[in-house]
């Protein structure tokens, strides 16, 4: 016998199994269709790009992770580690055929040789959608309405979206005169939660030069809490002397007005105006959300407006807004929080056979089902039935179909109910409206399950 | 200023442009739609995998075309070429998670360094579904009634699915004594529509060593023709001192009586002796499938059964049957037939901003026709409204809402069809019927336009 292969994947990468990728692909065909419905459109791009494309742009850290290699043909190429650069590239290449405004969603694999850690992987899916080449403040409205909507169907119920603006920030700095220091000024900010009040100014007034005054004031526009109407009216008299500042504060109070008008329940959009969101790409907007029953985890989909998506690329000026669903984050808070069920089919009835030598009826009731909208597998083999059963019940299927040949001939089918074992007997007529209605009880019995 | 990076993708790989990848995720879409239908569940694996799993596997050719590196950590990696291997080895290491019978779909990347040509990139979607542990004919149907139901769903009304099984021509080599020829004659056989007959004879005898008689006889049963039943009388008494001769030729029968008793029109589904599919990998049922309307582009889904998928990983057995639909060549297909639509917008309405001052009324608007179902874009800007239709007929929408302040405030809105202009008064409690009316129409009309 030939030596075995080793059957091993590389450190950090994995096999999805039915249960999580049926879990995985209702997440995503339900971005799909959020991201469709406000009109954005798929895109892709390779999953390899000329290393020159991507180095450099996310920073050292990102070099060194890049999966970089010499092609057959001796070039130098990198696995993409994000879709933003790729998009970048993209909206530069193809602007002549896009045109603008331009809405897109990109949903993909990216590459990252980082340590593995518990829930991070060297390949995982990210899943974006972006406007460009509009500043309209409609379209920092649509950003956060795609997030609510998102996560509202997902069947998420606890969930809250913070809000911020760069430009109020920028607002305070410049009328300290400290413009030039936004970076020490948004790294230090970063750290509150982390290491406290005292620490912050410590570093604002050591390591970022910033006088105490202004370090005071800084860090009190931050941690304003309460209704927006309030933190907005504070962070507009903080800021009269700067344009940016006041038109930070009328962006968001716009979106507050219209979001409130657009029947968002008030709990789940938050002014937040100590989140701060990276160092210099973003430059308006920014959105964090978080959800309400596992905050521990982070952010869910982050975001925010930008002044110039693709300047490495062209001279044409790219501004927009958008953000990014964490779909592996997402999909194991799901998982803690049990949202997630085991079935490892996507069907909800199994047909078995009892009698080999009629195939044909069974496919027949199959195709029966199937084009009347119900999904259904044919168990391929004639072994005994209760190993038929077993598999239905280890897959999570709902229901099974039974019938002999007397059935059969009978026009009578057997629906086993698997959650309780209950069989009834079903007119062979009868049978697709039976189906159907049982498995509506299931859905909404799932449904409270959920919502517990 | 800068020095701009040259924005190139590298040879062989693409960008999609929305109007392809819109088509993309509708064949994708409805793959999966059909798949679910049968029982098949998702899986993925990941990009890349130690190149020991990949190497040998696909030939020398194979070998050479992988995009093949060493890792940070020093591994040798490769990047998968197809989604058969991975699944091999997927199968083997999760064998006590996934049990049998394992119906699986699996859509993904994949990536070889050939030479780029006219429809053939380095990087491309496959798009595959397997049953595996289960030797029943049962799943040999399902086989190709989902292939079936693919291309039905995806609207192409004149295809035929050629199948063919391979235990017939085993059976007639094993009664010449020639079973150890199989690879020699299948190569020869293979070459008939290119090199014709004579020449395929003079291989076969003096290529393959087989003797002028036995030689004549393959050729013979591979050029039969005619209705299903003749040709399998035929090859049944070619093969009677063959027991795996008389077996393909008995699963061949019961695949046509299931199939003409599932009402699938004849028409689609052809015996066809000549078909081969491939050296060594496939032992049973094979399958192929060509458009009517578009022979020479060669076959869009193929596939068969094989007796052993994983054994180069695991001493367990597992056969199985399934097949890959070509999705690019498909979409190179449908682009061809003029099935595709030029739209690059997955709307059907888009929203003009008459008013900045009322972006809370046209958010509303938007908000009010997706929670009907119906999907719609808010142009973000409140430009001339001439350039905001341009905008809408070049994305190819089919209706525009206009609303200046005085509309919004009497509830009225104007409704533009904007492939003839015309623009109907319509009141805002009529607003969703009207559009839901209008789209029905429009997408009957498509429908037509596509049967053409």
């Amino acid at each position: 016998m030939a030596k075995l292969i080793p059957n091993r994947t590389l450190k950090g990468f994995r096999d999805f199994l039915p249960t999580q990728a049926i879990a995985r692909e209702r997440l995503i065909d339900t971005a799909k269709a959020v991201y469709r419905s406000y009109g954005f459109a798929p895109i892709d791009t390779p999953a390899l790009e000329y290393a020159e494309v991507l180095l450099g742009k996310g920073g050292v850290e990102s070099d060194k992770q890049m999966f970089r290699f010499e092609d057959q043909g001796g070039r130098d190429v990198a696995m993409r580690f994000d879709l933003t650069i790729p998009f970048a590239r993209y909206a530069s290449l193809n602007m002549n055929e896009i045109g603008t405004p331009f809405k897109r969603y990109h949903i993909g694999s990216v590459w990252r040789g980082e340590s593995p850690q518990r829930g991070r992987y060297r390949e995982f899916t990210q899943c974006d959608f972006d406007t460009i080449g509009t500043r309209s403040t409609a379209s920092d409205v649509e950003t956060l309405l795609v997030i609510h909507d998102l996560l509202d169907r997902l069947g998420v119920e606890n969930f809250t979206i913070r809000i911020n603006n760069r430009q109020v920030l920028n607002g305070l700095l410049e009328q300290f005169d400290l413009s030039d220091r936004s970076a020490e000024v948004l790294r230090a900010l970063d750290k509150l939660p982390k290491i406290g009040r005292d620490a912050v100014l410590e570093e604002l007034s050591e390591r970022a030069g910033v006088p105490t005054a202004a370090a005071e004031q800084i860090l009190a526009s931050v941690e304003l809490e309460g209704e927006p109407e309030s933190i907005l009216a504070e962070l507009e008299s903080m800021t009269t002397a700067s344009e940016a500042g006041q038109s930070g504060v009328a962006t968001l109070r716009e979106i507050f007005d219209i979001v409130t008008r657009s029947g968002i329940s008030a709990g789940r959009v938050r002014l937040d105006p100590s989140i701060a969101r990276g160092l210099d790409y973003y430059t308006g907007t920014i959105y964090e959300t978080f959800l309400d029953d596992l905050p521990g985890i982070g952010s869910v989909c982050s975001g925010g407006r930008y002044d110039n998506l693709a300047q490495l690329f062209t001279n044409q000026e790219l501004p927009g807004v958008g953000a990014s669903l964490g779909v592996d984050r997402l999909l194991a808070a799901f998982e803690e929080l049990s949202l997630i069920d085991g079935r490892s089919t996507p069907c909800r009835v199994l047909i078995t056979q009892f009698d080999r030598g009629r195939l044909a009826d069974y496919v027949g009731i199959a195709r029966e089902l199937r084009s009347a909208g119900i999904d259904v597998e044919l168990y391929p083999d004639d072994k005994a039935i209760g190993k038929q059963l077993k598999y239905a019940n280890r897959k999570g299927f709902a229901l099974a179909i039974l019938a002999g040949a007397d059935e059969l001939d009978a026009g009578i089918r057997q629906l086993k109910v698997l959650k309780t074992g209950t069989q009834i007997e079903v007119e062979a007529e009868r049978l697709v409206d039976e189906i159907k209605e049982r498995l509506a009880d299931e859905r909404s019995s799932i449904g409270s399950v959920e919502i517990e």
